[in-house]
């Protein structure tokens, strides 16, 4: 079939579930399209076919001269080759009427180059006229755990509720691979780039709608159609909670933004303005992206309040816990007489500090955990508890303390016990360590705790303004029955 | 020699270099003081002796019964006992002619128990007339890498410029843990607690004239004598840069400040405003002093402006570097066109930004980015350049590309031949990866950039805020010879 005619262009829903993907640019010495195609076999994606008329084979797997030559259905494109080549490219997509062209690709309108941003044009025209949609180009495109297909990162194929819509490459990695050890877990994720085609509004749109995304996340740097991306945010947060971050806050900022992805950046405090009207939660970089994402995916109940208790070991850590949460908007209510009693029942006198924090060596005793969290959790005013522990390559850490068996079960166990006997939320704010050995520690820790559903944070700062935001949001929104899935 | 009379107080030089270390408390069951003693052991300190009546040998060294059965001179006590034996063992300590005593034993003052502040006073008494000197009580002590006197940690043993005062003992063990790495190196580091002798004034004074001290930090909860203090920060703000983190700066934290350290923490605004007119370099947590501290020790030259040129790849991450170093207050020149078109002679288009910051994948290679740092070391209006590297589980980062040999040192290389040939420093900003296989590369790689005397960052926010302390400081010392022993 080589006659071309206008045709309806696909629905999202068309281009999330391809039945085959192509990626043309692959080849045995490497670089980025090897590298997807060395993941989609890995999460073992049913037709994957590598396109490159130099090679005969690729990975394993039989290559291809031409999407032409395929001898199944193709909906899906990856594309790395050079920005000269593409508009032939298009030809043959369109010819093998193909649902979806993802472009890898760099150097179109982000570098400033009339004629480049010409060739965007052309390339948008020949979508149009072939039915098909572009994603990109300059992005990481498509990764969907459900329809098996990833990208140039191993990320968890077990689906959750996360949908993420970035502008930026990058942080489409940054994302689930800092995120997924914590938990994270993704419907969808698209990094669109320049935004030719599919673009922040209809994506946003979309995952408003979508019954497989409970959370959606936007990393953003500048908005093209502004009376709809108004629109499509009051839809989306009228539903779901969003969380942005917005790139280019500052002139330095917004300068690199129109290198990067082409985008011009509205004004930072109409933008400001937009989301605390819209009740979205705004972030202020991709690390506290992530620490919303999970506190919105692990915490549960949600918090009635912004009474805070800590309970842990460390007298400075203690202070500046207590400080972070206090500049973070949250309060920590004093420990009653009664409360404070009960706890010197169990815990020794030297070295502990019996107000909020709870501070006491001992805390390390599954058994005093459960206990010290049961006590604290009675307080009235406390409606979120914080349990903190650090990895240190110090003597005390050593001898098998935080064994899955004796450590990490018996206090993730209380731990749920707790949330569920008090209705009150129960996270961990675990500090990663500087040296090898005490990582793994912590990873294993993690692990666990990520395990038995719940929370992990990884500094004081970090969960003191994710529980912060969580909170304001969660006042905006009493009416929504939330977190429905757990 | 069981008589007693009022003697002279040793100096605090006399303290730091102890001929003999009992410690009181050891026991083969293991405890706080027994991995003390265990880490005395590894650093061969030459003479210790462990003080428990129930044993005969802890960890392999033969124990006394009592400081007086100690057959050598014993300067020092680390003393870890139950808080009610303590007078008695003050007698002990006079009789043996001590010059120090260390308690780690807390349940003093800082209970809020009147009877045990009684018990303070009595112990003082008791070292006034004995002539030695009680470091604590509720404190971790002291650690002298030149000395040998290390603590229950592993702290560097080559000496260096940074002396710390903390009033908190878990903040003591965390800025060498996580300082180390980094390549800080320590004259003395002295955990004061309760502060009922030596404290943060006298270590302020005395670290101020240390010939063996470049570098001063205190972490500081509340001043006891407001009038001195000042005296004290003044004369070595005058002479060193004086790094200041102050815990309690807010009401809940100030709650907390009274139980861990007993100390009456004066108004916020007050201390600010004085750190500000002494010229003082205030903090806001222990990873930004941490961040201070590497920046005093390693950055050279220093800056003489605040324009900044960052390098790397990743748009995201380009974006946000820009909008962290101007929220810091630093900025970024555009570069010239000159500039620009002399990197396009050897960078690729597509993909890449020629603006400030520069964004391009192929800066992996060690000739890329030597000649980048080259070209944009010669922009005038930049004073300091960032190379800023993530580390990825993903493809990219597999087949040794971070190796050793045909990476990191040809990397330090030219980083140090540029900082030579400009004048300007640079800069390492590598970011911390999430799992165990990339820490293992990130930890190969910070380990290579200190040894060529580098200072390395792990975040694009802290970096900023580090270097922007760091310009601001510099504008106060025009007069100083600083970095003088680089």
């Amino acid at each position: 079939m080589i006659y071309q005619t206008k045709k309806e262009k696909p629905s999202l829903d068309e281009i999330f579930s391809p039945r085959g993907v192509a990626i043309v640019g692959a080849s045995p010495s490497g670089g980025w399209a090897t590298s997807v195609l060395q993941f989609l076999k890995e999460a073992e994606f049913p037709n994957i076919y590598p396109v490159n008329p130099n090679y005969q084979e690729v990975l394993g797997l039989p290559c291809y001269p031409s999407l032409g030559s395929i001898p199944g259905p193709v909906d899906h494109v990856i594309v790395s080759i050079r920005a000269e080549s593409v508009l032939e490219l298009l030809d043959e997509c369109a010819a093998k009427g193909v649902k979806s062209v993802h472009f890898f690709t760099a150097g179109f309108s982000e570098t400033g180059n009339t004629e480049r941003a010409g060739l965007e044009k052309a390339m948008l025209d020949k979508a149009k006229a072939g039915g098909f949609r572009i994603i990109g180009p300059n992005s990481l495109g498509l990764m969907v755990p459900k329809s098996r297909l990833v990208n140039n990162i191993r990320i968890p194929l077990e689906p959750g509720p996360i949908a993420v819509i970035s502008q930026s490459g990058g942080y489409v990695e940054d994302i689930p691979l800092f995120g997924s050890p914590r938990g994270l877990r993704f419907s969808k994720i698209v990094s669109y780039g320049n935004a030719l085609d599919v673009n922040e509004c209809e994506l946003l749109e979309y995952f408003s709608i979508d019954p497989e995304t409970r959370i959606i996340a936007i990393y953003i740097e500048g908005v093209r159609d502004g009376r709809r991306f108004v629109k499509a945010l009051r839809e989306a947060t009228a539903r779901k909670p969003v969380v942005i971050c917005k790139g280019g806050t500052t002139e330095a900022g917004r300068r690199t933004t129109r290198s990067h992805t082409a985008s011009l950046t509205s004004s930072v405090a109409v933008f400001n303005a937009l989301c605390r009207q819209m009740k979205a939660i705004q972030v202020d970089d991709i690390e506290e992206l992530t620490d919303m994402l999970v506190a919105l995916q692990f915490v549960n109940p949600l918090p009635q309040g912004s009474g805070v208790a800590i309970i842990g070991a460390g007298g400075g850590i203690s202070v500046q816990a207590a400080d972070e949460m206090e500049k973070a908007g949250l309060h920590l209510p004093p420990f009653s007489p009664e409360a404070q009693s009960e706890l010197k029942g169990f815990l020794p006198l030297a070295g502990s500090i019996f107000s909020n924090p709870l501070d006491a060596d001992t805390i390390y005793s599954p058994k005093n955990i459960a206990a010290a969290l049961r006590v604290v959790g009675r307080v009235p005013d406390v409606h979120m508890l914080i349990y903190h522990l650090g990895f240190h390559p110090v003597s005390r850490w050593r001898g098998g303390r935080f064994s899955a068996e004796t450590y990490l079960k018996p206090v993730s166990d209380a731990i749920r016990e707790v949330q569920q006997t008090t209705g009150k939320p129960v996270l961990l704010a675990l500090r990663p360590p500087p040296d090898l050995e005490s990582m793994k520690e912590f990873l294993t820790a993690q692990e666990a705790f990520v395990a038995a559903g719940l929370p992990v944070f990884h500094s004081m700062r970090r969960t003191a303004r994710a529980m912060a935001r969580l909170v304001a949001w969660r006042q905006t929104q009493n009416s929504l029955p939330l977190n429905q899935d757990h």
